[in-house]
């Protein structure tokens, strides 16, 4: 950088023009400079967005348990309409009305969730369940109350799909609190009959609260509901917290930026970052939700995009990455239908602390917890599959630095959207 | 109730038939039928709406300080426009160049928010600020920090409003980590900044993150788009963070109902409730954040609706029901602005609890933190102002059971919206 360039004029009005530019700051405006022409953008996003429909295109259906040829080892839930959980549910119970007809009782075939029944499939970058199941008689004493919170659940299900309505793990328990007794015992056998009947938790329509928003260049239907997200002010569309009525995507984006916090949502929606460069901008306001991970998901495979992480540079950022490609360990008999694979990490990145001369004071230290987190990510196997993240993380973990995404308001509150994000997509770097 | 109609065939497909119908199950069904014609419904519900809209008008304009003739022993802050704020500030850093010129040096009145500070006007139904101030003198070792720090927010949104962009508090301190040290400082400086110019936060353009949804009856401008949010599928529109980009409302609802959590709305949304009866579905998921409470207020003196509130049955949902109402004691000095008079609480009411016959094993037990709530509850103004509140109150403390809505479900997942808010709305059943 040449001296002369430090002595341009700071044209951000928050800083006092007769103060010696800071250093970080003179560089934040060196970085600016770099910035082509948004066409030429443009066209490496477009490059980026083929990549990954041939990708996905050639890759054929998405890798399923059955073409790794162990598919009795291992287990996985899909999502199936009305009408098949119906059956599913009626074959269940008439088959345990042959069994109680044939003088071998009433049981039940759950299949166990424990973590010893989990396993990593590299193939797949998911955790399944194996196929270990046991058995849930009705005829002992030890089992016969998990039995009835089974054949209740199983029959409050049918009922809702019936009415084709959906409801919440809560509703479900205040049925009949005197036999459940704790929601975490109708949660749990719900997620034993998910298993059972080999259907996501949307299939049998109990559904969670949503917390996520999208804006940007994509229009849906939501219940029927033609929404465009172009459309959706600063504040955006609130996700649906059920999957199984959003439909009809369509999108001229090239990428799906998927952001950590809101704030940075908030500065990106306000910009209307999608209207310069074509893309779709969702976020779970932090630990991602399922219906989040859906929604995600759901646009991922249906438009076929490139999606691109923006999180905070620190151990937390990277584990809701990793929530949102290999799904968490306590619904892994359900992480084909929540996990995005193939998520790019944009940033905040660890060594953009350094190449964007974040001031020293923006960085936070990490605490000796930060770094054990760091260091275990580091053992894990989708981290260790993408050296550029196991470099990253090395270098977090040395240099004990964090930084949150809204660090970059040092060099101005729009710094984000016009120059950290442009730059980042005009030099492809993400990982 | 006859025993003829006890014995009716339980409509519910998720009940037993060869099963007797438990007692509370065999009411719920005799309330049903209670039920009256919508079209009689609806015309109370108008007639709730003109009296609001006449109440509104005859009180003209919401009542304000200077009304009561102590407008120098108190005060507020209202919503400014950018260039208002703009000359503010100028007038504010003109003022203490004059003063610097003078020789007296440069220093800032700052309004105290200290709670000895704060006090209650009855006559407006807020808490509001006395209107002791304190010097805070640049030459001086202990306000030196605080001058400068007070200094540099001022620049900071001067320079946001004349981008005329938004920003939250956490962009506002990373702009100088160094000088603020920590957010809470950054933090507490703004709010005396929207004292000293008398100006909302929302007008200084630093916003929060919004987590409410609104759905139903109502059509707004968000940034210039358009939303109707009939038409917002069952997730619902996420209430824009900067209530100043919302504008031209318009609805033909007959009231706002405002719910507790996510969960009461989902079921009312997916249900559609709106279209059977017009209303405006609003919630903020739990403890209300500054965003939904604007547009709730907003909303109600727009659009000149009745709010009816649906909450849990314990000392939290009415806290809630507080809140929106008398706002928080750490914003006194923007209660005004906030608040939202008059709100009707329609249920979940401790009397309900008997009324509706809710099981005995969907109550649950209050905790002596719980009735220590409740007592202090019936120490509030706001409480004691109407004496139906009280008695339902003192049935809470007194009976120690505490319900949530979904307690409801006990009698079928649409009870809330097929049965108990219909026969609510038919009984004028609001306090």
């Amino acid at each position: 950088m040449s001296e002369k360039k430090r002595r341009v004029p700071n044209p951000n009005p928050n800083s006092n023009p007769k103060k010696k530019v800071p250093k970080a700051q003179s560089h934040a405006q060196s970085l600016r400079s770099q910035l082509q022409s948004d066409a030429s953008l443009l066209a490496s996003l477009e490059k980026l967005r083929l990549e990954t429909q041939q990708s996905l295109l050639s890759s054929s259906a998405p890798r399923t348990l059955s073409d790794l040829n162990l598919p009795s080892a291992c287990r996985e839930v899909s999502d199936r309409d009305v009408s098949a959980v119906q059956s599913s549910i009626e074959r269940a119970v008439l088959g345990m009305a042959r069994s109680i007809l044939a003088g071998r009782g009433f049981s039940f075939d759950v299949p166990s969730r424990a973590s010893s029944n989990q396993m990593y499939v590299p193939e797949l970058d998911r955790i399944v369940l194996r196929d270990k199941c046991s058995s849930r008689p009705f005829a002992n004493l030890s089992t016969v109350r998990k039995a009835t919170i089974t054949a209740k659940v199983l029959t409050l299900i049918y009922g809702v799909l019936q009415r084709n309505i959906h409801v919440t793990k809560r509703d479900l328990f205040y049925t009949d609190v005197k036999l459940f007794q704790d929601q975490s015992q109708s949660d749990a056998v719900l997620d034993d009959v998910s298993c059972m009947l080999g259907c996501t938790r949307s299939s049998l329509h109990v559904v969670a609260s949503e917390k996520g928003v999208v804006v940007g260049r994509v229009i849906f239907t939501d219940d029927g509901d033609r929404i465009d997200c172009t459309k959706m002010g600063i504040g955006g569309k609130a996700i649906p917290p059920n999957i199984d009525r959003v439909g009809n995507l369509e999108s001229d984006a090239l990428f799906i930026l998927l952001v950590e916090k809101d704030a940075a949502f908030m500065r990106l929606a306000e910009d209307r970052f999608y209207n310069r460069f074509p893309c779709i901008i969702v976020t779970a306001k932090g630990q991602p939700d399922v219906a989040t991970r859906l929604f995600l998901r759901k646009m991922k495979i249906e438009l076929k995009l490139p999606v691109l992480a923006l999180v905070d540079s620190d151990p937390y950022g990277l584990k809701i990455l990793s929530v949102y490609m290999c799904g968490s360990k306590n619904m892994s008999y359900d992480s084909s239908n929540l996990t995005t694979p193939d998520i790019k990490w944009l940033g905040v990145r660890p060594s953009d602390l350094d190449k964007y001369q974040i001031p020293e004071q923006c960085r936070l230290p990490m605490t000796d917890q930060d770094v054990k987190a760091g260091k275990d990510l580091l053992e894990e196997d989708f981290v260790k599959r993408n050296k550029g993240w196991v470099k990253e993380l090395e270098i977090m973990v040395k240099t004990r630095h964090k930084a949150e995404i809204q660090a970059l308001s040092s060099f101005g509150f729009q710094y984000l959207t016009e120059v950290y994000l442009p730059l980042k997509l005009q030099q492809k770097d993400w990982l």
